[in-house]
C-alpha cells in the first residue's frame, strides 16, 4: 500500500499497517513540514465541543480517549519522548462578557455529560496564580491534555520505519501513477488536487514564545481563554516554550500580519501577564486541511475503492490521529467499517475530478500541498506494492 | 592611521580620510552588523531636541544640515542609492493626553528656532489619509528626513574602498597592539572594553513591515507619534518596508521580548490602522553606544593623543555620521578642534582602563563589540601604517 502524505495522519496509519504486516511506502517530500509543524497539539474534545458539531466531538471525544494508549504504544515503540502532559485544560474569560460566552458553552458541554467544571476565582488562581487578577472567571476540562506535535512527528516516522514502513521522498501528483493495491491519502490540503473532495486551506497563525532563563513556564494547565472577545489559547512545554494561537482565516498565504500577532499577545498577555517578558521567538502561519462541515473526511473514494482518504481533520488533527489510524487500518486489514466512520465517509461531498489537476497548489512550506506530496513518476517501491490490498 | 569598526561612522571617518590621501585600515570582522543594522535611519535633529540636550540638539542641527551634501557625495562616489528621503516628520498625538505632552515639546523646539509646524487635524490627514481618524493632533518637521541605514553601510564601504580604504576581518582587541600612527575608535559599545571610557548598551527593539503587495506604504512622511503614552516612530520605505521602533532598555541582551513588541504594534496599529494588514516580516534587537549625558565622545582619548575617539552616539548615530566624520578628518589631517567639538570631548568623562581587558563582550550579533573588533595579532597593514600620524 501507498501512503501519500507523512503527516501525523499519514504515519500513524503507515505504522499501524505495517505493525500488521503490510509492506506500507509513504510518499512525502517534506514529512511533517505541514499543519503540523505549525499546530499547538492540544488535545481537547471537551474545550472543542461546539454548538452543532455533536457528531464531531463524539470523534473528538473516542479519540482523546484512544489518546493514552496510543502514547503508551508510541513510547514503547520508540522510546521518544513527546511532550504528552495531562495537566488538563482551563478555559477562562476575561471580562464579564467574555464569562457570560464561556458559560454558555460550558452548560452545553455539560449538557453532552462531558467532563467540564466550573471554578471559584480563588480555585482558579490556586491552579494558576500566574492568571491575571483581572480574569474573571473558569472551568476545568481535566480530560483535555497536550501533546509536542513537533515531537510526535518524528516519533511515528521512527515507529512507522521500525515496523518496516519506508519512507521516499517522491511525491505523489496523480492517483491514477499510483498502482498500488491500496492508496491512503492523507496530504492535508493537497488531498483537493488530488481527490477532487472540498478540502480547502484555512489559515492559522500562531507565535511561540520562551522563558527568558530557559526554565519552564509560570503555568502548568493549558490555558483557553476568552479576551476581549478574541479566542486565544496557551500552551506551555516543559522546554520553556509557550504556543500561542490562533487565528482561523479563510485565505492560503502563509504571510504573518501584524494584526494577528498583535491580537494574540495582547490577548495572551492579559490573561497571562507574566509573557510580556517573555521572547518571542517564531511567528509562523500554516493551513489546514478545512471541510464544509468543519469533520474529517474518512473512507473510500466515491467510485475508487482501493483509494482510502484521511484528511479535512481541519483544526482536530492531532487529537484524531489515533482514532483515524485505527480506524482506516482496520478498513484496510478486514477489519470492516467501524459505525463511528459513517458521519464522515467522503461521499457525504460531490467530487470535481476536474479539480485535481487544474488546482494551483498552495506556497510552499505550510502544509502537505499537492505539488508537496505529488510527481508522475512510478517508483520502484510502488511498482512492488502492486499486489497489495485492502482486504 | 586604523579605524576600529566598520559602522556608518567608521567607515565615513575612513572615506574622509582615505580621500585625504590618507592610507586607512578599517578593522571589523562584521561590518555593518552593528546598530546600524538595527536602526531606522530617521535623520530628526528637530523632534530628536529634548529639554537639556541643547548642546546635542546643535550638533544633531549641524550634522542634519550636511546631510544632503554628504548623501550626494556618496552617490557622486558610489552609485548607490542610499534611501535618501525628504518628505519630512509629522509628529502626532494620539490622545489629548498624548498631544499635550507633545505641545510642550513642540514650544520648546521652537524656542530654539527649530522648525516645527503645528497642523490642524485636516491638514494632518491632507498629507497623511492613512493616518487614524482618532489622532488628535500634529506638527510637521520639514527639515527631519530620512535614510536607509542597510544601504547606507555597503555604500559607505564602497566610498572608502574606492577612495583607497582597506577593510580587514582582524579584530582589534587591545590598542596597545595597534602601532598606527593614529588609531581611531569607531567601535561602537565595544569602545568601553577598549577604551576605559563610560561607553554602555542601550537596547532597542524595533519591528519590521512590509505592504502584502510588495508596493509602497500607504504613507510618505516619516511618524513619530505619541499613543497612549507609547512613544513610536514609522519609517516607510519605497521597498515596501516600514519600520517601527524602538525600545529604549538598560540591558545588554539581545531577546525581543512578547511584551515589547506588543506594545509597538499596539501603537503603530493605533496611529496608522492599516499596518495591521501589513506583514511582520523581522523583529529585532541592537544595543546603541550611551554615555551618561546621553552626547557622544568625539575626540582624542586623554593622555594619548594618537587614539581618536568617535563612539557613544546612542540613538543618533545615522544622523551623525556627516558631521563625526567631517569633525575627526580635520583632527586628524591638522585642521585642529573644531568649537563644535568642545562639548563632547572624551575628557568630560573619566577613564577606567582596567575595564578594558575584563569587559565582557556581549552577545554576538548586536554591535561592533570589543570581541567583534579585536584580537591581539598584529597584521601587515597595520604594521605599514605605523608611520602615518595624524596630523
Amino acid at each position: 500500500m501507498v501512503v501519500v502524505g507523512a503527516g501525523p495522519v499519514g504515519l500513524a496509519i503507515a505504522w499501524r499497517c505495517a505493525a500488521r504486516g503490510m509492506r506500507v511506502v509513504v510518499h512525502d517530500p517534506a514529512p511533517g513540514s505541514g499543519a503540523s509543524h505549525v499546530a499547538a497539539g492540544m488535545l481537547a474534545p471537551v474545550a472543542e465541543a461546539y454548538f452543532g458539531e455533536r457528531e464531531l466531538t463524539g470523534l473528538l471525544t473516542e479519540s482523546a480517549a484512544r489518546w493514552p494508549g496510543f502514547a503508551a504504544e508510541l513510547a514503547e515503540a520508540t522510546g521518544v519522548d513527546i511532550g504528552y502532559r495531562t495537566e488538563g485544560t482551563l478555559v477562562v474569560g476575561l471580562t464579564a462578557d467574555d464569562l457570560a460566552e464561556a458559560r454558555r458553552l460550558w452548560a452545553y458541554q455539560q449538557g453532552l455529560g462531558l467532563p467540564v467544571t466550573p471554578l471559584r476565582p480563588s480555585q482558579l488562581r490556586e491552579r494558576e496564580p500566574a492568571l491575571a487578577p483581572r480574569v474573571r472567571g473558569g472551568a476545568l476540562a481535566p480530560t483535555d491534555h497536550q501533546v509536542d506535535p513537533r515531537r510526535l512527528v518524528p516519533a511515528l516516522r521512527l515507529a512507522a520505519e521500525r515496523a518496516g514502513a519506508v519512507l521516499v521522498s517522491e511525491p505523489v501528483r496523480r492517483l491514477r501513477d499510483v498502482t498500488a493495491g491500496v492508496t491512503v491519502v492523507a496530504a492535508g490540503c493537497g488531498a483537493a488536487a488530488l481527490t477532487g473532495l472540498p478540502v480547502r486551506p484555512v489559515k492559522g497563525q500562531v507565535l511561540r514564545l520562551r522563558t527568558p532563563d530557559g526554565g519552564p513556564p509560570g503555568f502548568r494547565h493549558v490555558v483557553r481563554g476568552y479576551a476581549d472577545g478574541e479566542h486565544v489559547y496557551l500552551v506551555p512545554r516543559d522546554s520553556g516554550e509557550v504556543v500561542v494561537g490562533a487565528t482561523v482565516e479563510e485565505r492560503s498565504d502563509l504571510g504573518v500580519c501584524a494584526g494577528a500577532v498583535l491580537r494574540l499577545l495582547r490577548a495572551a498577555v492579559d490573561l497571562v501577564p507574566e509573557l510580556a517578558e517573555y521572547d518571542l521567538v517564531e511567528t509562523l502561519a500554516g493551513l489546514r486541511p478545512g471541510t464544509p462541515d468543519n469533520a474529517p473526511i474518512l473512507g473510500p473514494l466515491p467510485g475508487q475503492p482501493d483509494v482510502l482518504v484521511a484528511t479535512g481533520h481541519h483544526r482536530h488533527g492531532i487529537v484524531l490521529t489515533p482514532v483515524t489510524a485505527d480506524l482506516i487500518t482496520d478498513l484496510i486489514t478486514g477489519g470492516g467499517a467501524d459505525p463511528l466512520l459513517a458521519p464522515f465517509r467522503p461521499d457525504r461531498f460531490a467530487v470535481t475530478p476536474n479539480a485535481a489537476p487544474a488546482a494551483e497548489p498552495p506556497p510552499s512550506g505550510g502544509v502537505a500541498s499537492a505539488s508537496a506530496v505529488g510527481s508522475g513518476a512510478r517508483t520502484t517501491s510502488e511498482r512492488a506494492m502492486e499486489d497489495d490490498s485492502w482486504n
